[in-house]
């Protein structure tokens, strides 16, 4: 039993601690956070101990794993004593809103790295890791062209975006650790476009809530990404990939199979799976799932810091390129 | 070129007048209705003389073959006179509402009958062909099941209804003859059952509204049939064939593969193809071009007035069934 | 918390002791199985005490409800021992594979029976639901028609269908319970066709390996089920419901969402969810919450041993019926 | 009655003969054709006179509209002339591969423009078109981003290629003309990625096999384009329109409805239709019967020499942005 603690009892701290609580291999022994209320509910529900320090947790000998839920400029702080105070380390994207630090960060935790994993839930999502599988296992032959769409249901509240780096290093992000993984090269050049269309009180933060980019890898591999944060019709997650003997698409999911036809329009479908909490609840389990083995086991976890950087990388180039509105070319 | 002979100039005269004209292998030389007005419209458009009476055309040396859109009282009568007068000829369905004045008409064809062709106009759908011949080369094995759904997106005028036979024997003749093109044996058993659920005055007429069909085949194949005569959301034609390897579905057609997304409603499609006219334009037109083929080449129509009687027997059979309660059986 | 034990810890068991351990307001004191290993092996994932006699929890204290899995021919009397002991009860299906038997049960049980709980855990899908509640709602206006598809992915083990009673009992007792429960009303007469077209040594049991079945209610409404022990593409379970003023689908369920196109064929979707266990997953878990809220909440359960004898009395006359090619009038 | 010649007996030009053959408003009398023996083909089977110059058609006093299918250099010389002549003229897209000349060619057409229409197919097809009408009427209220997918099913022979002008002026002019129509406002900035993945031999010809181009205009309205000169699984045309109420998707069109269950996989789907002249045969219908209606009532075309002047810009736009890695601005 991999003895885990959760540190940070917020939205996502909820759901590891659930995920972990469940698990077969793998026991919730503690939670941290500095709202001990929000501790003390999750131990009521799944067991172990509440604390309001995050390094109480860290230096408990009777601890494994941690699991880093806190807000994001404690991510790196939080990483590097867990890491050196010999623990596993999940912890949620990004590595911090600052590409140096988390350079930095990738550099300091040095062989501590193969045990500490980032949180890029898209990669543990059943389609998205299909679809990987097959076009690794050459389904559609060489990969030309990656297409991801991906909007949110609503606009975050205006006291997240103040604070959250902007909408490609936010949200795009997500893409750009799927496009890198999806690809299986890195992106050299990065073209951005920002537009305000509907949220004009973005400009006095210098973002913007429609996105696109465009994406190239040296040998010519191509992606374009579509961004939105706000569709009426929900949560779109699409993933498109093209090659030289195929394509593969993986779509939106509903709650239910259910269709109805009526006499003004036939075949309505009902509601996306609302948003990430909801479309994204079995790729949260599978990656705690991936991430008790690759502990137990003593293999190297499958997203490290590195993969944190590069997706920030690109989050900062699209940032350039669509402020500048120049192509940008990442080292 | 076939010189070619509409008799009927109505909505579905139209029709086979406007795909002879087309044709490259034949030749519109005469439509005969005894409002003449409307057979000099389709002249007008199409080209050929008007003439008022069915056996004027029938009788003239220059015609080849005839297409009978007349009512159906005088299907049988003008087929005869026709095939007796050395012409190929395009029957629409029914042959009569008489079986016993088809079975007859049948028998005095005799050698003539591979020259009359009956116009079931589903077996020429490319969908509903394309599923035929893929089970026939064995794509789902050994086959088991048929389920047919027939819906009307409207009730026929009362004006029609009192004179079309009953909803066996002016709707689903057509899926009677569906399932034995498609099952590749004959119904040896018919259970059928006839509701009243939204329109009363059809018990005045012995008549359904809505109505389910159960078949077997001697060997234990097995159809179900379900028609209604009004689908709010359009005219509702679908086929599915279940077998040892497998299953296929033939489904409905829309006007476009637009889609849209919604705040209340996710993926709305439009709307069904309309009716038949719409549904089984292309039928219509390959019928034609099979029954030109067929004439030309010299060999036997592919349905011939022998479907046509059998299809009427399995709709003696479900009016029987349906009023008595009882399970009948087709010699 | 409801404290709860299961009896019987094979398939299903194992099913319900995993959804009850994992319920927020209820616990599992105990598993209860002859072969003391299962029971262990349950116990020793989930917590409680194994037991090898069901009578040992059925008359213990502490226990307030029990499952039971346990083998068809026990159903009804560790039921009414339960009843009469206090304790709730959620009972899989059938009652009894002995109509009369299951009604003399029901008599028997006379009060408790609001807190006997049946299994029919299709009512508790979540597209099933839905389209129940929709439909209910007036979505589709009047209900006229019912399309139930059911075919298992392969057929069972000949020991299995020994003394499973017939496709009728042990399979399509589920489309009875999902067509009354959708028709809102009691069938009145059946018709049934059974083929034996794959499994000729199904004779000797006089059981079918392909079967339809036609239903009337009193008001005219209208049934069609089709079912096969054998579709090689999976688990089919489709659902239609076609009314006055439009129709619901629910179809079956995939894996992902994920579509592949290639060159030879294009939009290839992946397997559907194979079997109950992995289609109805949610509906179990759903079951057992509807069961324990009902109990903790003292209302009557939504489905009682009348619903059990129901449509076991359909399975009766589909039997009597496919035997006999007749009509079957159910009172 | 529109009389009409045809200049050019080409694969387009048969087309567009047809549909003025068939055409019950219009009359086809002249075919003109270096090669006389194609004229003379089209004129057999659609009557008219066959002449090997096409300045006989242009200058004969019979004839109201000239339909341009002749190669894309004699485009501009043959417009200005019919148009000097006091002809209606149909062309073919492209207006010239010369920017320049095609600007040229604008200026001269002066007040003739009205009644020279270019032939952008896409802008009739049923579903496209759709699209754009239930745009312009708000369904899905402020526009904010379109996606295109065009991708061709195989590689143009290398003789088409060498003198096609490249990838953005063959093939993507359409896509450019599809955006500008769609978005209802100019792009101004253009990028564009240009790669050689499968076809090493277009780098002689300073031409890329796989492309993606992202445009913005100047309100931050924002479009992506995908585009391939050979996707193995057919002819892929969509269009997704994404906005503050909701999206639209226009998707690939197929030959038949027909699915296929079996054992390996679930749900297969038959072919695309394979190539414009089967997936735009009816956009090829509209687009006469739009130009024939507007030249017989007297209006403006729909599609004209500036539109076609338009998407060369853009076109050349994105050469130079793939060509250099720029961002390139268009006034």
């Amino acid at each position: 039993m991999l003895k885990i603690a959760v540190l940070g009892a917020g939205r996502i701290g909820q759901v590891h601690a659930a995920n972990v609580a469940h698990h077969n291999d793998a026991q919730l022994v503690m939670v941290a956070d500095p709202f001990i209320d929000n501790a003390n509910a999750l131990t009521a529900l799944y067991g172990g101990t509440a604390v309001n320090n995050p390094l109480d947790a860290i230096n408990h000998q009777d601890i494994d794993a941690v699991v880093i839920c806190t807000p994001t400029d404690t991510h790196v702080e939080l990483m590097l004593a867990a890491a050196r105070a010999g623990k596993a380390v999940l912890c949620e994207k990004p590595v911090d809103l600052d590409i140096r630090k988390a350079i930095a960060a990738e550099k300091a935790l040095g062989e501590h790295a193969s045990r500490v994993m980032l949180g890029f839930n898209r990669r543990f999502d059943a389609g998205h890791s299909e679809t990987y599988q097959r076009i690794r296992n050459g389904e559609i032959g060489d990969l030309h062209q990656v297409i991801i769409t991906s909007r949110d249901p609503g606009l975050a509240p205006m006291n997240y975006l103040k604070h959250s780096g902007g909408i490609f290093r936010d949200m795009v992000i997500h893409d750009f650790d799927l496009a890198r993984w999806i690809l299986g090269e890195e992106p050299v050049e990065v073209f951005a476009t920002g537009s305000r269309l509907f949220e004009p009180s973005l400009e006095a933060l210098g973002d913007y809530d429609t996105v696109m980019v465009q994406l190239r890898t040296a040998s010519g591999k191509q992606c374009q990404i579509n961004c939105s944060r706000q569709a009426v019709y929900g949560y779109d997650q699409r993933l498109e990939v093209f090659g030289s003997n195929g394509m593969m698409l993986n779509d939106n999911q509903r709650e239910t199979s259910v269709r109805r036809y009526g006499p003004q329009e036939t075949e309505v479908r009902g509601p996306l799976l609302n948003f990430f909490m909801q479309r994204y609840t079995e790729a949260y389990r599978h990656e705690m799932d991936v991430f008790i083995s690759a502990i137990r086991n003593g293999s190297t976890v499958p997203v490290t810091i590195h993969d944190g950087c590069q997706a920030l990388k690109l989050a900062d180039a699209a940032q350039l390129s669509a402020d500048t509105h120049t192509v940008v070319t990442v080292d």
